[in-house]
Order: structure tokens, then C-alpha cells, then sequence
């Protein structure tokens, strides 16, 4: 089977999933915009990042499902928190109304909530009926990096950036919080389900690490040099809004090489690992090349 | 030892192991809005319930902080979110200014994020750390009460129902999934930690669906008959805002009679159950006779 298809193929697989749960697990007073948040185009990169670990240490995708499937819960509950208007008052998200917009500002906080409860619903519940160790560590690794020590820790400081400005230290913190643990944990969650040897989870958390922040370089060169209808979203927001980004405080080219040397080290990593002929490498390596 | 102390040293445990895991497990940048709401001096009511059930079948009760606490969490976590503009927008809770008076709105909302987030994450690292299946299933409780068939189901309509006529049918599934799941759920998980027999357990849900009814009528009682200063928050607010309460469609009268029966329902249930001389149902007992 050729890239196109297998990509295809495991988001198809990741879209089932999702709602799966959504029509299993969810209320239908608030089933709508559940529905309309998780399937409003996302890329999948999380849950394929899981899945595709899985798949490279040859072990069955779908053991790790309902782990991907929280993952990119909990990616679209923040995103949907991340746009209200009292954090970063978003109208559009990739080309749609965001949720508050759609629907109104209570039904957003709430969709949020449901959705981040969601996510430790369907682990907690896969975990009791499948009771083995790895899971409860997989859950604990995604649990840490979307609390106050990850994720939410990131987007605090975030906001406090969109005010004031801030040092490259804690540029470089709001990356590694914000987006860099959450992709991290899809990667590492994935290697504990597929029983990886501790040396091979150690080393694809450090490689891992090093792909969310090329990511999030990415982010920052796209809004400035990116096109808005590939996007599906606004460009040069950072410059319109005076954010702090990792090219205002090094500069394009230094940012430009920045990612240059993350990408090939993690490309590097992956083949260290032994990853070379499987679809992740594929995956991440067309991902470094992404226009959007 | 007489039941002001007993109340008083379990207050304490759960004070002390609240503000533990909040110094422990949470984020500078924002633990001081957390330790703010968390220790804006809640009754404990939930954890109170999870311990007290776990020591009247002769267990540890320390075998039971971490759910307990987590609890706790999640209900704060909801009244953060409960208080913005965009839901019920309230200033005060009891008798201080809300998270997002205190702070801003940006703050709440993260805030009430991460103390959802957290309540996964301590539960999950405890089962990490104590391996055994009955914890999973306790947390599965909690998980479903706290979620959108539960707590946040019931504040979906309960958000509709500030602007529009609901029906009895509809008031019930309020009472039921906004405040009576979480109540229920904190017997519940008291019980399974306990490695209380499957029969109790069934019995111990039935009492505590009625004392989570039982408790929403009685709010609705003191809300329009109760002392302000003793409250540390404002009455006749459901008149003010014209809101359905179970008084308004079923008259005070009637309102007081099923209070009453409920309330004997609970403390003979709790008889039959052999909770009689245990700590539990004093608390039980003392708290129907609540005027605050």
C-alpha cells in the first residue's frame, strides 16, 4: 500500500473512533457541538503520531485507539478553550466559525469540559476492561502533559505573552508546555502500549521533544510566509498582534535553521530506532516539508 | 472522640492532602488562583462522604484521600466554571469574590481546567502506584459522574432552564446529573475501595441518589428561606431570576414534605446498611438538619 493510502487509511481508522465515542459516550444535550469541534478538520497529527508508533514497534494499532482517540479529545477541548473570547477571542478555526461563534460562549466552556472528561472517561473505562499495567502508564503520560505541568501551564503563560513581553526562555517554555509535551506523550504513549524496551521510549521522548518544537517553529514561519487559503486560517496574526515568536526573537533565518537542524535530527533519531521503513517516518518526514 | 472532632480531624486530612497535592502537582504560574478556589472554605461535603464511607465498613480511610481529594477538584472545578459571564456570572461564593473577580476571566477558565486535569492526574498516578483493579473501577465512578452524562449534562440544561420553562422531567435530570451523580459517585467510590460486597454497594447508590436529591431540594429551600450572612451568599435568587426550582413547580409545602420523606429514606437505608453507629451517619443526620 502506498503513502497516500495508509495515511487515508489510519485517519479513517482515528475518525470512526472519535465518533464512536462521541455517539457511545456523550450526552445528547451537548452531542452537537462535540461533533461539530472534533470533526471540524483537524489533521489528526496526534492520534496518527500514537498509531503509527504502535505500528513501527509491529505491534496491532489497535490496542492503542481509544489512547489516540483521548489524545485528540483533549487537542480540540484546548483549542476550543484557547479561542473564547476571553483568551484569544478567535472567530475562525481552520476556515469554520470557532465553537463559541457556531453555537454561543457557555455551550463552548461546557463542550470544552466534556471533552477533556471525555478523554479520562474512555482511558478509565479501556482500562478496566483491559487491566494491564501499560495502559495506566500510557493514561499518566497523557494526563501529565495536558495538566497545569504541560499544556495548560503553557497556554498560562501564553496569554500572559499576547500582553507583555517575554524572554526567549520563556518563549522557548510556552513550546515545550503548550504543544511540545502533548505531541511528545502521543509518541511515547504509543512506544509504552507496544511494550517498547525503556531505552527506545527514552530516546523517542528526546526525539519526540525536538519534533514539537521544529512544529511549532513551523507555526511560527507559516503565519508569516504561509498562504491563508492553504491555512484555512489567517496568516501574520503573530506580527499583527506584536507576539513574542521564536522568529521576532532570533530572526527568520535563524529560525529557518533552527528548524532545518531539529528536522533532520529527529529524522536522524527515527532512523536510529530503526523506524527508516515504516509509515511514521513517511509520515513525519512529509510533515517537515508541510505548507500548512 | 464526639463528632465535632471527628469532623474536625477528617476537615483537616482532607485540607492537608488538597493543599499537598495542589503544591506537589500544579504549575507556579498558576497554583495561586487553585489554592485561591480550593481553599475558599468548601463544606468538603463530597470527600467528607468518600472517607467516612470507607471507614464505616473498617477500612483505612488514608486508602481513600487521593479519590477524595480528586473529588474535591472537580467539584471547585465546576463552580470556577459555573461563575463566568458566559454561565451563570456570578460575583460571590461563599462570601468571597469569584475566581474570575479575583483574577480575570482568562484565569478561571485555565484554572478550572487544570483542577479537572488534576483530579486525572493524581488519580491516575495513585493507580500507577497501588496497582489494583478496584481503584480503576472507582475512578470509572467518579470519571462518569463528573462527565457529560453526568455533572456536565446536567449543567447544559440547567443553563437552558435559566431562560426558559422546563419541565418536572427536566428539573429532575438537573438535580439528578448536575449535583446527585458526584454525590452518589463519592459514596460509591468510598464503597468499591472499601472492597464494600456488590449488594451493599447497590444499596449505597439507591440512598445516595435520594440524599443527592434530598440535598438540591433543601438548597432550593434555603435559597428562599434561609439566613444570607449563615449562606455567605445571596437568597432569593431563583426568584430573582425567575428560575424553575423544584419549589416553583411543586409549592414549598410539597417541597418540604419530600425533603422530609427523602431525607428518613437516607438515614433508614443507612440503618439497614449497618452504618447506624459509624461517623457517616451523624454527618448524614446533621446535614438534613443543615441551615447553611
Amino acid at each position: 500500500m502506498n503513502f497516500k493510502s495508509q495515511l487515508e487509511n489510519l485517519i479513517n481508522l482515528i475518525n470512526l473512533n472519535l465518533n464512536c465515542y462521541l455517539e457511545k459516550n456523550v450526552e445528547h444535550n451537548i452531542l452537537k457541538p462535540l461533533k461539530y469541534c472534533v470533526n471540524a478538520g483537524g489533521k489528526r497529527f496526534r492520534p496518527i503520531l500514537l498509531l503509527s508508533t504502535i505500528q513501527a514497534f509491529n505491534k496491532d494499532m489497535n490496542i492503542g485507539v481509544t489512547f489516540a482517540s483521548a489524545i485528540e479529545f483533549i487537542h480540540t477541548y484546548s483549542l476550543i478553550h484557547d479561542d473564547l473570547p476571553a483568551m484569544d477571542n478567535d472567530d475562525m478555526r481552520r476556515g469554520l466559525p470557532t465553537c463559541h461563534i457556531k453555537f454561543d460562549e457557555a455551550t463552548a466552556i461546557l463542550a470544552g469540559d466534556a471533552l477533556l472528561n471525555l478523554a479520562f472517561e474512555i482511558m478509565t473505562q479501556y482500562i478496566k476492561n483491559n487491566f494491564e499495567y501499560k495502559y495506566i502508564n500510557a493514561m499518566n503520560e497523557i494526563a501529565m502533559a495536558s495538566g497545569s505541568m504541560g499544556m495548560i501551564g503553557g497556554q498560562v503563560l501564553d496569554i500572559y505573552a499576547e500582553k507583555n513581553p517575554i524572554t526567549a526562555n520563556e518563549l522557548l517554555y510556552i513550546h515545550k508546555n503548550k504543544t511540545g509535551k502533548i505531541i511528545s506523550a502521543s509518541i511515547v504513549a504509543g512506544a509504552i502500549i507496544a511494550d517498547a524496551p525503556v531505552e527506545k521510549i527514552k530516546l523517542l521522548k528526546k526525539i519526540s521533544e525536538k519534533l514539537g518544537l521544529a512544529f511549532q517553529i513551523k507555526d511560527d514561519i507559516l503565519d508569516l510566509e504561509g498562504n491563508k487559503e492553504l491555512l484555512g486560517k489567517n496568516t501574520l496574526s503573530d506580527l499583527k498582534n506584536n507576539k513574542t515568536t521564536y522568529i521576532s526573537l532570533n530572526g527568520l533565518e535563524k529560525a529557518k535553521n533552527d528548524y532545518y537542524t531539529l528536522s533532520n535530527e529527529v529524522l536522524m533519531g527515527l532512523k536510529e530506532i530503526g523506524f527508516e521503513n515504516y509509515f511514521i517516518y513517511k509520515y513525519i518526514k512529509n510533515l517537515i516539508d508541510r505548507e500548512k
